[in-house]
């Protein structure tokens, strides 16, 4: 069910503002951790901005790969993304651990995370001050993909799909409100 | 209905990644902009990142005032958010020509936008690399309100509120998605 997403319309997945995963790898080792401060940052080509704490384990194999991949998790995996929070990939292969699948990505290394419905493969745009004083990553976006059964043509179709597949807003405290009806002015 | 939320909880307005109104002023002129492309950016002090491009009006106010307010629209001024892409604000008030109100911040001297659920006031954090080659402006929150009838006690309360106050979430083409259900993990 995941089909290409051509460059131009990348950052309409990420758009209405969803919570993300991030996903990285860097030799043996891979990760995920759950971000929800990320956002387009540019059309064309597609940049994003995210925020990456230096206490994560993701922190050092986005620095060390100088890639990472903004996965849009689906409602039906919200219980993982929260679980995503409450540990370290140090201790441990943490898509093992949470027992979620982990899929090639198009262009990089790094892993996507299966159970979501859109991904965005970005190689990170260096920007050290930023990294060093604001834990801020931006990112040009490579590749991108999404489920095709809620995400075609340029557009989520959130209403005419299974209600599984509708993307997460996170709040704080294990709360997402998970989106809503199509509004069109 | 406006009423203070603390800066340690300002963060959670925007959380849920929906669309803001960017308002601004200097001297006897202000504007507000559309932006979907906001985020938060740190706790405490809390920060934001917004991106604001050179071809604006309110790029000009901002710069030259070194302030601006994130306003979180509500659904009941959906058709306002979509107009006040469609003008400029160097033609005229922009306030004026969409009749949506201003209400005078509680620190800036920008004004809120009237008909909003959230309003974050922000100082910008110079960063003149990121300004200049990506649009991209780091805020701090100096002050943050909400309507009570919708946000208190540090959450969002969409459920038990009049729908008209939900926040929007935007993709393309004067398409948003509304926030949906609450879904606690």
């Amino acid at each position: 069910m995941r089909t290409p997403v051509e460059l131009a319309k990348a950052y309409r997945l990420l758009n209405h503002g969803p919570v993300t995963l991030v996903s990285s790898a860097h030799g043996e080792r891979r990760n995920l951790m759950a971000a929800a401060w990320s956002m387009p940052l540019d059309f064309s080509p597609p940049k994003v901005a995210v925020v990456i704490d230096k206490s994560t384990f993701t922190r050092e194999l986005v620095e060390a790969s100088g890639a990472f991949v903004l996965n849009i998790p689906s409602r039906a995996i919200a219980a993982q993304v929260i679980a995503a929070g409450g540990c370290s990939g140090r201790e441990g292969d943490k898509f093992d651990a949470l027992g979620i699948g982990a899929l090639a990505a198009d262009v990089l290394a790094a892993p996507l995370v299966a159970g979501c419905v859109g991904w965005l493969e970005c190689r990170v745009i260096p920007e050290p001050h930023n990294q060093q004083a604001y834990d801020l990553f931006l990112g040009e976006v490579v590749a991108a993909s999404a489920d095709a059964r809620v995400f075609s043509n340029g557009r989520w179709h959130f209403d005419e799909a299974d209600p599984a597949l509708r993307t997460l807003h996170y709040v704080a405290g294990g709360q997402f409100y998970v989106s809503g009806e199509s509004l069109n002015v």
